[in-house]
């Protein structure tokens, strides 16, 4: 029987984890998406995200990871979301937030049998978080095919980043041709309780010149 | 002024991460234990932790996250603990884990401003899990000096692992010397509510024979 295989993505239920689903799926894999309540200071991402996964036929999963009790972060404590650009790494960093998602990632894959993990990290339009860049990936990558039984067994991990070299505006182009509902996609750092995004933070400055960028109407719900 | 340096220990109440707690204080670190409350089927190793924590004057925290939500493993899933030595890497393999807790130290280090983390892997007198060998702990270690904002801007982690070529008689000597009361660690797989250990599993198992082959009376408290 020739199986699809499993691949587990991250889907954080912004637009460039939405776009790494997709294109998980336009690659022939089985997506198993994974979405982390991690502290957000909303859950309306998370259910952006369970929409998401539901309209592209995706296996969803929320799994609880208090980082609160870590604090550290805009995104996780009594610290205000920025409205300015921030020069060096914004206060919206999580300390180690994406070598958690990916450890949770492989956690999951292990249990699964998925060799594959998509993360939708992307070092070109971003915000300078460390743990986005392609040498903090290929050191995960390394990290997985040491740290699990699978992998002591001939499981060969593999981390996709297809977004990691695309601009904002390519990545929305991509999206755009796999049928990527952008409407349902949640971007901002302070959306409100509907979804609805403040138009000013970081988020919102590199979706908002990525829509204008790729010549197509900024699909995002404003306040 | 010359303050102490902080480091964080994770602490899971058993055998091992207490003497690793002991290390951490006699080189003169401000210890700061990291328990994770990830599903386990008893509470009483984190009432051993926080017990622990307190007699060596640590600071404490308990991180929750749930690895229910991902099983695949007898120690948070629906799967006997066994009884018997088994061949291989055994059923109480928790996917991930240790690159998990290694996460979490590393993401609380960040926020303490610490560039030390203790974690009390075993490479000897051990169950075989692929996340105690010293090459895992350096790719962690590698991971952990892309993965962060600090790394970026200076920090250099170390992950500290002091048992790792120790047997478990080893283990026990160094800690009675430093002071540490087994009789509060609760190592057993399958402990009751009391914290009193089953006496047949794998960890019991290494346990015991530590205790025999150190001279020393076993503390274990058995049901």
């Amino acid at each position: 029987m020739n199986k699809t295989k499993k691949a587990v993505v991250l889907l954080s239920g912004g637009l460039d984890s939405a776009t790494c689903l997709a294109m998980a799926k336009a690659q022939g894999f089985a997506p198993h998406a994974l979405s982390v309540r991690y502290g957000q200071r909303h859950s309306v991402e998370l259910e952006a995200a369970q929409r998401l996964a539901a309209q592209m036929g995706a296996e969803h999963k929320i799994v609880d990871m208090d980082l609160r009790a870590i604090g550290g972060s805009a995104l996780t404590d009594d610290i205000a979301v920025p409205e300015t650009r921030e020069k060096g790494i914004p206060v919206t960093y999580v300390p180690a937030r994406n070598t958690l998602m990916l450890s949770l990632a492989l956690g999951w894959a292990e249990v699964l049998e998925a060799a594959d993990i998509f993360i939708g990290v992307n070092a070109v339009d971003y915000s300078g978080y460390p743990d986005c860049r392609p040498e903090f990936i290929q050191a995960f990558s390394r990290l997985a095919n040491l740290a699990t039984r699978a992998a002591v067994e001939g499981t060969e991990y593999r981390i996709h980043t297809p977004l990691i070299d695309m601009t904002k505006a390519e990545i929305i182009q991509a999206g755009l041709k796999l049928g990527v509902d952008y409407r349902q996609t949640v971007s901002c750092y302070q959306a409100d309780e509907l979804g609805r995004a403040c138009g000013r933070c970081d988020s919102c400055h590199y979706r908002a010149q990525g829509f204008r960028e790729a010549g197509v109407e900024d699909m995002t719900r404003y306040r």
